[in-house]
């Protein structure tokens, strides 16, 4: 199977993005993580997404706050899939880096998920990976199983905790 | 080699994706488009998107505007790769439909590309394919090594242009 | 009377929307509440839209942030009227919420509330039912005259208070 | 049955609002419309909203751009349901208008629909007349199965469109 | 001369708007401030904008959040000038404040002063009186003067910091 | 009775002001208009405004787009009360210009009105100088009554209108 | 004196970016225009910033729309000062281009101007060659002076205008 | 070599501000720093930004919040590079004062950068000082490549992270 790389512009975004990093152990999927940026070392970034399919990488995740370009950037470089992870930064709320993840020109598309979202991240590069891949495939249908018994878990919870309240 | 599904919310939609399916009669990727709707069709919705991997598609592509519920209630039925289009409709421009499709709860991505994004939204699902189908990979490289003799043509016209001008 | 079901797509919105449970309450109104989901548990949603009608439901609330699909995926399933209360959560300070919750496409309305407007939805939700139970209108006209006594009252204490100051 | 009264803040909304009465129309809804202003008329605006449920009617709907106070006017002198249509006007695309709606204070709710939404206030309306109403629910069921076909067969029309294309 | 009037929509302002007092103390101009809510006691703010300039009102400052209507209200039951203080509440950070506030039809102004903006309410208010005033006017070029020292001492004090540094 | 001055930073927004001399024209105010720019004229700006109150002036009205400094700016220079429009022009709808007029800092306040909204600005104009003008006063009071009646007129064309579709 | 380079992501900016040729020739300044797209044409854009110094620019300005990363992928690459021109396309209404130029991390600035703001990008070039130009300098004092007496013409414009519609 | 004017409308800027002094020293770039406003010291701006030439200084960067017209005022009285910094306030997270900063009227540019960007002014003062000063160019390449070892630093460290993790 493929490779993951999990590329982020600054060390900053660690505990964001780690949350990626969860899932994909969780899921057995190989995985690399770097940090390097659009801005500070574009030749490393370029370098990267240009040698990442002969490197056995299948999937690319970026994620960059602000003027977020770190995603489109690498994608300009691969014709490999590019995830977009925009971060919320200290002002405007995430809104700067979703635009700047999402609005690619025509020709080169970067797959973007929610603001700070990295676990949806992960999870859109496992069902990319799975295409090829009947085992991951098949645990991607329990996890999203297990998702669903959980949030039915929690509804017995809340009747339990309405009953104790009348 | 697997097909696309292109669904859209709507044929008012049409005129936006046919720009996707341009992309895979250039690539030679089978597709197949309909108009379903999460809100008026939610059962085809949901039939549709469970039966999708079992019907030989590898990706769905997912248009709609202003709450544009579509592409996450397709990803809740599989674990395919989801690609959602926000369409700007007649008031916000595009942003109702971009943070409904783009800000997915954790668990179900939806990967979002730009506003009216038809095309890059084809070609997203085209380096999806890609990872297991070395033809299709081939004419994407080729395609971006045209996409980017396109660009240099432009300039060189530009340069006569401001010759012309002096 | 009819009942009210009150549906969450996360137990994380709990402290918001039990607000709503306290309007009923006071005001004698049966419900029920359940955590649901839209894209997690969409058969259990759809499910219960569905049956909600037969099941001696008069309204439904649903109550869901970021791209908040879960009002709109109810109301395409019932011919109830469904009030949509968006809730805040990380980032984009609920607006991504609202336009998901309130922007719905001809056909499939969602009587959308304010951000986090829990107490309103419930007052709503009485409202609606109030039009053929003449004592719950009679609560709640007198509800209403509470409240303009309480501001009245708080204009009292400010009188007071900036006597103080003088 | 309860009348809809449709109250518009200018008769410059009208073109948008009679997509509510058409839907009356079908429907077989009583309904007044009036031109009130909550900044023009006010005094009319608070006495039509307090004789409303009196002079039987069960919903209100209130159309408005810009500072649209009018649907939360209305509302502040009744017990009777009101809904919000904002109106998009020359500037800010109608984000004024709706957040002018929706945002109300606790106590006094506006069930808001989308910018422009005028077919769904008036469909809203139906579904709360219709709690008490047999006939008219069992219509409203047959306007969404309507919908629901009228989505399939512009399926089938895109298929025999895309079959000529091959 | 004649007194200002500032009234809000919740004691909940009070700490915002009780800046708008200390100007009015130090300008020695008479008020009064009232707790009365557009939407709660709407019968009490329309007796109150209607009877102001008889009960020797000159200006009428409104602070609200949310959908705030409260100044525009006001502003429909009398010609004194009416200010507008848009208050910041827990979402959308004050944004739907300002909109429902500044963005007025044609026909019934609201002078609207920036996001939780008490004192510039006051000094406005104060402008306004002055016109008729020779000792007010006096006292607000002195307030100028005195600001403007201020920002001089300022940059004193700011020379004397970096020379620390150094 | 002291006169009204109107600046505008361009005299491409004149179509847009002159709403405001109609309204001066009506109910007879004095007015003077110019072209005067906070960025390329400042001296002349600063002069005007620093005389303003002596040559007779008593509230200046300016009307900017973009970053529109120009209400700031004259409201800086003088004590007068200073009224902004803020112009929509070719980009983001008038957001800019209405947030760089009614943000202002604590001390130099300026009664911002809606976007575009030239005749608002100038009835805010005449309410201020109806407070010392007993004529002015009821001419406004004339003008709210004919608005009403205007409202009226338009409900019972409404009602015709209505009949005859029927 | 150095020229100034002008990179435009596409040659659909063209129009736009036209009016900073106008403005360099009138100020005699030397400037070469090309097509270059960060995307794609990403090495084409870091070799000419790279080489952009030794090459004789003193200045980049780059323009470009939606996902705007020209001018901040040029910064990447040198240390001239480079000027942004976020580019308004068919949705979001330049918002996207704006917040994707200006957001930039520390360390890479980018000199944004306006939306489409292609004169100003000019004349801010020109004022930082002038900084060690003293023919240049005095021609934008010149420029300067002359916009600012072509203010005061208009406004004598308006004068006669109004008098003649007296 | 010229200085740096780094002037701020308040000095609760300062903190933010004092980002550029920490760069001007490592640089050693001369500055000063100055609290003036635009809008309570008009005057001692407009002296400062017409001088600033004569008075050795080759750019101004001006700090301002919320409708922050310091850029711009200054701007309009030199010919000198103008670099405004947005300073985020307590309402609407700094995009009242990036628009009021960036969206200046052809003429008339300021070189604007990220909110709260501090840093990025100053080098980007620094780059236009560079242009004609061997050394600080020197400098400013070493500060790249310094720039550029400390992201793969970041990026060797969390290798040995990740190892630490397996």
């Amino acid at each position: 199977m493929k490779k993951v790389a999990v590329i982020m512009g600054s060390d900053s975004d660690l505990n964001i993005v780690s949350e990626a990093f969860k899932t994909f152990k969780m899921l057995g999927i190989d995985f690399e993580a770097h940090v390097i940026s659009a801005h500070r070392t574009p030749g490393a970034a370029a370098e990267f997404a240009s040698a990442a399919a002969q490197n056995g990488f299948g999937v690319i995740i970026a994620a960059a706050g602000k003027a977020a370009h770190l995603a489109g950037f690498l994608a300009a470089h691969t014709i490999l899939p590019v995830i977009g992870i925009p971060i919320k930064s200290s002002t405007l709320d995430g809104l700067d880096a979703l635009l700047s993840t999402v609005q690619m020109p025509s020709g080169v598309p970067v797959a973007t998920v929610a603001i700070d979202g990295s676990q949806n991240a992960a999870i859109l590069a496992a069902q990319i990976l799975a295409l090829g891949d009947k085992q991951l495939s098949d645990k991607l249908t329990e996890m999203k199983a297990q998702m669903s018994a959980g949030v039915s878990e929690k509804d017995i919870n809340l009747q339990k905790q309405l009953q104790n309240q009348m």
